[in-house]
């Protein structure tokens, strides 16, 4: 039986990391963690909504070539990404690809904390940047 | 004490919902209900996330003039807006109010069910079109 996925994070471009904390903690939100993540060249800090685990994250470029930097040049501050949780990715990818689905990577990669994940293409996705991440087991 | 804000909602725009409903299905999403709200002009598919009750709602427009096939025609399918779950409703609006922030209007509307809710102006909140929802008590 499919598991219907879960949130796992909502990633929010900003340009001022500072200020983007300062709107949420205002709106009540707590900021739990903050990291750069030198891959990725981005800084993020993690909001949980509600009790968790489900989390906004602000990401603010260390790049202007970066991912992130190349999408606040082009469209701006804003919702940047949507990562879901799936029970089995390898299971997620293969219906997704026998639908003719682009994924971002053909390769499941291997995140911080040795999570796995991939990114649909927003083009198969409606326009959406679509991360599925493994739910740890 | 505040009360971190959970999902209610993520708002995402698409041209054709039976398309954007089979691509979440396949993903493990159900539908577990479709309603047409006539004063915004749209068709809305909801999607649970996990249990519930935070939800994917899959928005298509059905006049080019509404808010949603305004964005459509501007920036394409995608991430439309977020709709977090507040405990108190004006009291987050007066919090936000006192920094300056931008609402879209600036009295509290009712939604279908009854619902409060504000939206937040994108200009005020780092381009994110950011709905909030008054929690149930």
């Amino acid at each position: 039986m499919l598991v219907s996925p879960d949130l796992d994070h909502l990633g929010i471009a900003v340009r001022d990391l500072d200020a983007a904390c300062q709107f949420y903690t205002a709106l009540g939100f707590a900021v739990e963690g903050r990291e750069e993540v030198a891959h990725e060249q981005v800084r993020v800090a993690m909001l949980p909504l509600g009790a968790g685990p489900a989390r906004i994250e602000l990401l603010q470029p260390t790049a202007a070539g970066s991912a992130v930097g190349r999408f606040l040049e082009k469209r701006g501050e804003g919702l940047h990404h949507v990562a879901l949780r799936v029970p089995d990715l390898q299971a997620a990818m293969a219906r997704l690809q026998a639908m003719g689905v682009r994924l971002v990577k053909d390769e499941i990669q291997i995140g911080a904390g040795g999570h796995r994940y991939v990114f649909v293409h927003p083009a198969s996705a409606g326009g959406v940047l679509l991360e599925l991440v493994e739910a740890k087991r």
